[in-house]
């Protein structure tokens, strides 16, 4: 049933690319929202090679305008949309893996679309190619890979409406998808998303060539609103920090080309361009029912709702967005970490720093700052060995094995390496950077971008038995807010942290009076330190007493000789770290 | 040459509003890109009577869609576009102002535009209408102004467009000025914004019904392109947190409506309905002619350029934006205050906390928090008087008359008050809150929002005598910066602070462990202060020293006691306070 296509580059025809092979599916197909396919054809592209027990297949979902070629298949190939993250020794490795990318269903590049024969009537179904979801998208892949013979796939991957189907295959055939990845994705877009859809489309369907979508006959094609809602969503896929780079060397000097559109400003000029090439390869049609499909996903319009979608969900997640994307706002994604979150679903997070728009997730730039979280998440072939730290080896020892554990200020994830290496069930590390979110992804361990100066309203109450806060109070604007936090979502919390106290810095301040320093992480001078919050023994102490916290124990350290600190002794004076275990109290 | 008309709701036929009166200028108008009109009539409304010498005059310039109904001139009128802000009582007060609002050259409300009859030809100019700019905007409305027999305009304000039209006037006829009040405006418009105007432009233009703009005789109207390019700018207008709230109630329960566009989604609807209801009252040649006018109004594309063209204003500035304005971001704003004050152009700034997007300048909420500020630069009748407090008493006597001042971290400005009362030639303050700006500016005193995080690039090399920082030291991230810049700014910097290391906070920290409290700064827990910095006065010393900033005096108080400490005395262990006075050493 695999058959192979001839290249063709009309796009009107909904004829496949050079390289895509298609499959036929000859048995009627209902859509979600009504309305019957009498059958389907799919084109799709492969890359790498499938494993003997079919264990390695990748399955990468594309965006509105995107198509079935991914990659080069070799070096003389034209290249693909993703050929950043995909292809021998990236981020996707295909000298491991076996890539399949196949044409959305209503596209226009040989998959079954608005511009396919309609076999009752003989012509293109045009207007007359029912309303498509994304859940019909990925019940058409989902007969593909079960064509190709795969039980399970290894990962889902994709980015903007590719993030929507990657979603929806984790949720409506969860046995199937062991990790899925969504970039630049949410739960549904906003109001003002589609609020431009809703121009583009206007403008595409009262062009007086769009003949109610049955222009394929006709000659005319409605290639000025199809041109104008490029010119649109262009816009949106840019941050406008990247247009001011782009368009503001030369803004009142524009190329010169013909054209019927405006050509008076750079970005003017830019935008013509872009929307009379776009007519070229793509179809109105086509155009209309992947963006209605796009607008109408919605995983729930309540938090609940959504929880009940995403409950289904079996895999591992990761979530990357892009913080000058203001498509799909990291906001959005953040959002369904939490759901993940508070479901219990293994999920790791970065938003990535870029200027990039939306369109990060195309950029090779980007694509080199997430990459390694992807090829991470997809299992990297050495894995690191944790380092060793005399604080690590203190809080390894105070908690009991087959805990499970969320490190806030997590590092390079070491501590959370060496508890998976003895076997914990659950496992999370908390971190603002990118590199420092892969280093602990490396490990093998999740990790999330998180903002702890929000507290952690996103963790359910007693999702870990133990939340580690190592070297982190330090920079913590709400302490109190923090501890409360960690003592809901922990059974314990083991706190590490510098004494203030500690006699050298009293003596500093005391004697000489002023603010003191000593080594770690009071070693900053006072007036460019990155540090908030300066706690002695007796202030945290204090700080529990009055928040109702029983300390279960406490462990104090003179870093300096190597020694425990007596029962005996003035800990507050003699301690340089301490290290709390915390619970609720039972008053 | 005043003449009224009857009401018409044309703006096709170009026909004022019915409020209107018209003044016609039957001489040349040479425009500046090129073009002639062999005259002008001008559509206009008043508000207010024009005191005897004529110097209560406020113009208002409209925004695109604006016209020349700001206010009702009646309870049984129609509401204007600027109730809130404009008539008796309000922020621009028509008790004691009288308040002038022309429809714009271009525009379809009055005043010569695309709908006007040319005179050579007998039939509208339509696309034969010139190129316009804000400039010949503004040359228009400066021949009515002399009609009116107006030397100077004690202000001239808008937002948007209007935001250009002011900056115009302040640098075109300088002396005509008095305060310009720049509302969502910016020294030219982003590429972005560009690039959407671009895309209107584009569906108006190839809208078949656009008969390259020569549309009056056809009886067919571009309608489906200007209501295309009216969506496109509401969505522009209002923030997507906006859209969320309005549209995502009922997302996929739109209101049914009689429409040719799009009607699936909440928003769908709504954007149907604002685009059918602007063809209404909007030209289409006219959108075209006053976007092109807006998008090519440029200050100059370097920083020296815009120096450059703002060096010839005469005026006192009010600058306001919205936080969540993204189509004029807060940014633009930021840069302009930046110029003025580089000029040493006296200018007040505030940025708006609203999720009203660009529209806030219309929205009654938002003009509640801003007119407080507009009322404070058109002068309160009357004056408030400074509140004394023993900190600014002492250094009240530290700063000589006739000395200019910048406060960073001004209060409610009682100080600067002080200072003005005392014949201060320049005083600015810093804060960040509306309420405090708006309370400094009620003294007549120029405030800015400004964050002092950042250190003060913005602010020129020795434009102020003294640069004080009065109990504020404490909360700056970066106090080396802070305290550097101060000194490039200022010729001086007078610094007032709690000194940490005082005996009872030395005590309290050195034998008892804890993090020291004291009344005043210090009075929070260490868990949840908003300080960041504790710096002792031995502190600042060394830190002065390193920095090879001269200490030429300073000044500590035992505040409990009410007593200065003297020289024989270890000041950084008795001392509560702190007051030095800073210069840059000679070394």
């Amino acid at each position: 049933m695999v058959v192979d296509f001839e290249s063709t580059d009309s796009a009107r025809s909904g004829k496949p690319l050079r390289h895509a092979q298609s499959a036929v599916f000859p048995t009627p197909v209902k859509l979600r929202k009504g309305g019957t396919l009498p059958g389907v054809e799919v084109a799709y592209e492969t890359y790498g090679t499938l494993n003997e027990d079919r264990s390695n297949a990748v399955l990468i979902c594309h965006a509105i305008s995107g198509d079935s070629h991914l990659a080069r298949h070799d070096e003389h190939d034209e290249p693909g949309w993703w050929d950043g993250l995909v292809g021998p020794g990236k981020a996707v490795d295909t000298d491991r893996l076996f890539v399949i990318c196949s044409n959305v269903l209503g596209g226009c590049r040989g998959t079954t679309g608005p511009a396919t024969l309609n076999p009752v009537t003989g012509v293109p179904y045009g207007s007359d190619f029912p309303l498509v979801t994304v859940e019909d998208m990925v019940d058409v892949q989902k007969r593909l890979i079960d064509l190709l013979g795969i039980q399970r796939l290894r990962a889902v991957l994709g980015g903007s409406l590719g993030a929507h189907q990657t979603l929806c295959w984790a949720t409506r055939y969860p046995e199937q998808v062991q990790t899925s990845v969504v970039i630049a994705g949410s739960a549904r877009i906003t109001a003002q998303a589609i609020a431009f859809d809703v121009v583009g489309r206007n403008a595409i369907q009262t062009d007086p060539h769009f003949h109610s979508g049955q222009y394929y006959g006709t000659h005319e094609f409605p290639d000025t609103g199809l041109a104008l809602a490029r010119m649109l969503g262009h816009i949106t896929y840019l941050s406008s920090d990247a247009m001011t780079r782009k368009f503001d060397i030369d803004r009142h000097a524009p190329r010169d080309m013909v054209t019927d559109f405006e050509k008076r400003f750079s970005v003017g000029s830019y935008l013509a361009y872009q929307g009379e090439q776009f007519v070229g390869r793509f179809d109105a049609n086509s155009y209309v029912t992947v963006t209605l499909a796009m607008d109408n996903f919605d995983m729930g319009d309540t938090r609940e709702k959504r929880l009940d979608t995403l409950r289904s969900a079996e895999c591992d997640w990761l979530v990357i967005s892009f913080s000058s994307d203001w498509l799909f706002p990291p906001s959005q994604s953040r959002e369904l970490v939490a759901l993940m979150t508070t479901l219990g679903e293994p999920v790791s997070y970065c938003e990535v720093e870029t200027d990039g728009g939306h369109d990060s997730f195309l950029l090779p730039d980007d694509i080199e700052a997430f990459g390694p979280l992807v090829a991470a998440k997809l299992g990297a072939p050495e894995p690191k060995s944790p380092r060793k730290s005399a604080e690590d080896d203190r809080i390894f020892e105070l908690i009991p094995p087959d805990s499970s554990v969320l490190d806030l200020g997590c590092g390079e994830g070491d501590l959370l390496a060496r508890l998976k290496e003895r076997g914990a069930p659950l496992l999370c590390g908390v971190e603002v950077s990118t590199a420092l979110i892969a280093a602990t992804m490396q490990h093998g361990v999740e990790a999330i971008d998180y903002d702890l100066n929000v507290g952690l309203p996103e963790f359910d109450d007693n999702r870990f038995d133990y939340v580690v806060l190592s070297s982190t109070l330090q920079v913590v604007p709400n302490v109190e807010r923090l501890l409360e936090d960690a003592l809901r979502v922990g059974r314990r919390a083991i706190v590490g942290f510098t004494n203030f106290a500690h006699r050298t810095l009293r003596e500093m301040f005391g004697l000489e009076g002023r603010a003191p320093k000593a080594p770690g992480p009071y070693s900053h001078e006072w007036y460019n330190t990155p540090n908030r919050r300066f706690p002695s023994i007796r202030d945290m102490l204090e700080l529990c007493e009055k928040m109702g916290v029983t300390v279960e124990e406490a462990r104090y350290y003179d870093d300096t000789h190597g020694r425990v600190i007596g029962d005996d002794e003035d800990a507050n004076l003699a301690a340089e770290t301490a290290l709390l275990v915390l619970s609720k109290s039972s008053r």
